[in-house]
């Protein structure tokens, strides 16, 4: 049995209430950006903010954070029982950090400024945005202070997205990284054997039939689609667990350069795959999701990046490209290869490649701790941001739409979320790194045998859900936490290897 | 302004809340029928009973139940006002009427039932399911006491699904209604003129094709696909209004019998219709939705039959049908008014014509009735249900499955709900004959003019929602209740006139 302590039983009875609200919200996200009636969002909005509030009240209704509190003094508990303690600890603990006040005001900030940011970058107008980033940022360093720091105020915003990663974690890791990515990429550059274009990028397809190639790819890979997922489309791919028998996944089919759909499933499948792969004894208690962001962006990574982009994996499948897609029987499985993995300095961080990507992570990092800090305001951020992409990327943005304005995040107060990017590409190699320890990957994928991958997965992380915090999960599994050294040797091994 | 009143609108503002959570509720139950990945179906179980039981909780909150009752005292409210008070303290005196045992027993208990009439179907085994009627027979009993009446104990059943039925009207409806049918039915047999059988009932049609036609059909009749609704596919159709900007519509594709997925299509655009145009001042309240259910299957019927079954109408969608199906242009429009119009004493209700359907109920009302007084026993059904079969449609089944076990009401607890059914078709000749008396209807049907219809019931009944009680709203409108003469005069001048 999991749960055996009495007090814990008693939360997660309780809890099942909240997991159902967790649930409702889930789906009413899936369907937002999927079926949706255009009029619907104005009573969708209402619902998913009430909702919100209401599980929220739950959470800290007095008799649940006492049974919580008092769960937290008992000795002996097993680890699941700790895991739901922990967590739910934490939930209350930031719940209870940020006053209501600056809550409002950071959600009537962030509302106003995603609409002032996709204005600003449709007109590359920057100060349409500029006064309501000042405004984040001011509003997301109180909310620092409130949740409490210790070293950097960048310290607790980090630990919202990933728990217990602290500035000193993401400078120690993007610093040496930025230093080996520039190095790399000049080299790979240099020798021009990834090419920066490739003429399928420009190819046209049939959308139905593209359909085929994911629906063909994701069945070699296991998603287990009808019985416990689905696939659907929507303007900007995700995953949602619904349940932990009802994970999906969407797409989207832009008409070209077909990789951009097949790759963006291949990562939405690794993240649904961890969800998938969570211990059935889990469900219904707050450990039925992922360990952290990092973490789950580690599998969406390894399946797009390390599998879905490796010259096996492109072999594997050539013959199903090759039969829904009529331009590519114009290319070689190499050529094809090489299409998966061009290598191009460029300004669009969602566009970059393995090489080139973290560097646009570096950039992010550096500019929001020079912002919590107040060294920063929003109006020194747009020359900051070229002459840094000059330094680390070497090339710079002609405006503000593919500079500065470029993503979402800040907009919607998401300051601190850019490092679990990278923390994703880092694990990424890390599984690479042990899972071929133990079983032969390359011809693993090669022979399209992906059942012992998976086991693997499932029982070294999956199953675990969010029992053990992210850098806890990480000692136990690769004897180390988030290391860089795995990352730098896979991507020299296979770009100038 | 709809609300003025400060404890009203300190009541909508609460139930905000309560609203969101049936908001969740419909879109799981839509999302249930429509994409869920099958393995989704525990955990969606225990979602929708957890925040059923929290919507219960909310509204059973003392502050909550004292605020309703203070605003029942208060005078000079508006309809608006009133109606709020009134659906709310109906569903307060519901819910706390039934003692938790009881529920849970039921609970239980039509679980079992569901899965027991379903093998006893399969099997046509009544035995299967005997013991679990009697225990149900039992506990509505007992829940009918609990909530009270004065007459009959079916009172107390009949007014959960109908606000306000009797079984006093039941009986004043339905048995002058049989004499009619039946000579009606015999007249109609007799004649000739309606077939018995028709040959385009066993064509077969391409269902891309005939999603062509439904989704046409629906463009004529002024459904907004795409812009506050939706149509699906499910096993069984049915409308769900998850919002008044998003009501949704299923139907399904067998493959044969074209009109049954036609008809029914039009039959759930008649429920959506009434959700659609109800006021949007009354979103996020109790009013929120239709009247009962005798007055939303008035709806529906109308569309369905008095409008889809016309010969005006069939004349006006030929064309579409013609160009979609090809086995349609081998019959004139009036061969195709003849199929839709077929007429034959039949054994099951969800098959049955205009003319039949009702006795059906009459059927089933009689039995419901002496279930509830306690003078009959599941066991004696069979027999009763066959011999009264024989006597109002003049077919006796010769299997349990297509007698007596064909319908999964009973086995849900829904005892008292078929009357409403009738009182659908009743309402639907009502707003027929009133209809007429404003716009030439055949005339409006003939040109593919359904606007005025829509204002016309948008005016009249859909936009008030719930405020008025379904009997009042029916004298508003029509000057009288239920009333039968109209259906009467309806099919025999259709069908012997």
């Amino acid at each position: 049995m999991y749960f055996q302590n009495e007090v814990v039983k008693e939360i997660i009875e309780r809890y099942r209430q909240i997991w159902s609200i967790g649930h409702a919200l889930s789906l009413m996200g899936w369907d937002s950006e999927t079926y949706m009636p255009k009029a619907g969002v104005e009573e969708r909005a209402i619902a998913r903010a009430e909702l919100s509030l209401l599980a929220q009240q739950l959470i800290l209704k007095p008799e649940f954070v006492q049974l919580v509190d008092k769960a937290s003094g008992l000795e002996g508990l097993n680890d699941y029982e700790k895991g739901v303690v922990r967590v739910l600890q934490r939930e209350i603990r930031i719940m209870k950090a940020i006053p209501p006040r600056l809550l409002a005001e950071l959600e009537k900030t962030t509302q106003e400024a995603m609409h002032a940011w996709r204005m600003a970058k449709e007109a590359n107008d920057y100060e349409k945005f500029k006064p309501y980033l000042d405004k984040i940022i001011k509003l997301t360093r109180e909310k620092a202070d409130y949740l409490g720091w210790k070293e950097h105020p960048y310290d607790a915003l980090l630990d919202l997205y990933e728990e217990g990663l602290t500035t000193r974690d993401v400078d120690g890791i993007l610093e040496p990284l930025a230093k080996e990515l520039k190095a790399l990429l000049s080299s790979v550059v240099h020798e021009g054997r990834f090419p920066q274009k490739h003429p399928l990028e420009d190819e046209r397809y049939e959308r139905e039939w593209m359909e085929r190639v994911n629906l063909e790819v994701l069945k070699i890979v296991g998603f287990p689609i009808g019985e416990r997922s689905r696939l659907d489309v929507s303007a900007h791919p995700f995953t949602i667990s619904i349940g932990l028998d009802d994970v999906r996944i969407t797409t989207r089919y832009e008409g070209f350069d077909f990789k951009r759909s097949l790759l963006s499933t291949i990562h939405e499948f690794g993240h649904a795959l961890y969800e998938l792969q969570i211990d059935p004894g889990l469900k219904y208690t707050p450990l039925a999701e992922g360990a952290s962001l990092g973490v789950h962006e580690g599998q969406s990574r390894f399946w797009e990046n390390v599998i879905g982009r490796s010259r096996e994996f492109v072999e594997l499948i050539y013959p199903i490209l090759r039969k829904n897609l009529p331009s590519v029987g114009r290319f070689t499985p190499e050529e094809v290869y090489l299409y998966f993995n061009t290598v191009r300095p460029s300004l669009i961080r969602t566009e970059a490649d393995e090489v080139t990507y973290n560097l646009h992570i570096v950039l992010r990092a550096r500019l929001e701790k020079l912002m919590i800090e107040g060294s920063v305001k929003a109006g020194d951020l747009p020359e900051l941001w070229n002459s840094l992409m000059e330094e680390l990327v070497g090339v710079k943005p002609k405006t503000y739409s593919e500079g500065v304005l470029q993503d979402i995040h800040w907009s919607m107060g998401s300051i601190g979320y850019f490092p679990t990017y990278t923390l994703g590409n880092i694990i990424a190699a890390q599984l690479r790194y042990h899972i071929e320890r133990k079983l032969k990957l390359s011809e693993k994928i090669s022979r399209g045998e992906f059942e012992s991958i998976r086991e693997w997965l499932k029982n070294m992380i999956h199953r675990y859900g969010r029992t053990y915090p992210p850098k806890e999960l990480l000692r136990m599994v690769f004897g180390e936490e988030y290391s860089v050294e795995p990352l730098v040797k896979y991507l020299k091994e296979k770009y100038v290897g």
